[in-house]
């Protein structure tokens, strides 16, 4: 199936909105995916919702977009944070791909006490990995990603109202099981090897925090957030 | 964390019961992991739960091991197939992957009317996907990978007994919906681009068919494998 190009731009979109195109966009459009004048695509910028928009000008070192009409309208996640610890490379950027398709408002990656300090994250590349994922998937919303922060720090700085679900394996076996508190939340996922001991015993003293059992085997951290990411979305979110 | 290294073999486990290497077993044992004679490691085959065993000889051709003791009793998972059309290459190993780390026992790559011919399958890799998945998750069950096969071939053998979730972006925005019914289920996912009008027709007129939306916004193959087994695994699996 041909479908239409979509792309995300850092600009206002509106009805007979021009939108200038850096350098590399013109390259991405005109070389690698051969648009011509005239030719239509889509574009979101994470806030206007989705417009059709025509090429009036093309050059190799920029060019000109013309949107014409909202072909879809602005569809924003529910208040869902995702917290996890980084894991190997392309791993972590499948699970902030897997965060944006699932909704969520934001991406925190956290340093937990068992995280490999070799899984160090470029905040950059995660978010081109986020603004990719929201091209893709037909989404309106592009989640910040923010830069890596100590699992400590976040939760001394936690604001009260906001809900944590975190995912233990050390819960195997127990069954799952989520407040039906609506309002903000978040989610977060262990590193392989799980929480130490001092940050469970931290975590589950915090009044905010609830463990889930995500079933009796042992899911990989990527595997993890999409199953906690559905069970969150199917009892509190917007499925 | 230094863990003990997992292996699954093709051959009976159980107290006493000695195992003899094939020369890549003992190649992975000995040269990439580096065991020696008297070392100890973790032993699946998919039917007698994990054992210790200990090495108790070592060569570069081959190498015997001794079971000491059952650490986990074998556990299988619920009766479910998954259906999946296959996608690019990495993906569809991701999809097999974590099928077995979510619990399926069965794993059916099947051929849609809009599945891209380039998507070819090579069974025999998938399989192997599978034994690493159930060594490295801490699974005792690996789930056969069954050859491609053509839907329509499929659903005209299909067990009447066995229920089909099927998710279908066309879906998209209905509430999930799973009856309560037990018993042998299958999830059927959608290939990039969705079914085809005919198929769709098909599949909703099967009284074991039942679709399912998996919420708002378009998912990939492989994050919609993960989230359809999680809402069946919820309803009705082992969670």
């Amino acid at each position: 199936m041909a479908s239409k190009v979509r792309l995300y731009v850092d600009h206002p979109l509106g009805e007979e909105q021009t939108v200038p195109l850096s350098r590399e966009q013109a390259h991405y459009l005109f070389a690698v995916m051969r648009l011509e004048e005239g030719a239509v695509l889509s574009l979101i910028n994470g806030a206007d919702g989705e417009w059709d928009a025509q090429v009036v000008k093309a050059g190799k070192k920029g060019g000109i977009l013309l949107c014409s009409a909202q072909t879809n309208p602005q569809q924003d996640p529910p208040d869902l944070w995702l917290l996890f610890a980084p894991i190997r490379k392309e791993r972590t950027a499948f699970i902030v791909e897997k965060a944006v398709e699932m909704g969520v408002a934001r991406i925190c990656p956290v340093q937990t006490d068992f995280t490999q300090s070799a899984n160090r994250i470029r905040q950059d590349k995660l978010q081109a990995h986020a603004v990719e994922a929201a091209e893709q998937c037909g989404g309106t919303f592009v989640p910040p990603v923010d830069d890596l922060a100590k699992l400590d720090r976040i939760l001394k700085g936690w604001p009260p109202e906001r809900q944590l679900m975190f995912c233990d394996e050390v819960l195997i076996g127990d069954p799952v099981a989520l407040p039906e508190m609506r309002g903000p939340w978040a989610i977060l996922i262990g590193p392989e090897g799980g929480f130490s001991p001092a940050e469970r015993d931290r975590l589950r003293a915090l009044p905010f925090a609830h463990p889930v059992s995500l079933g009796p085997r042992i899911l990989r951290a990527d595997t993890a957030a999409v199953a906690a990411l559905t069970v969150w979305q199917q009892a509190l979110g917007d499925w």
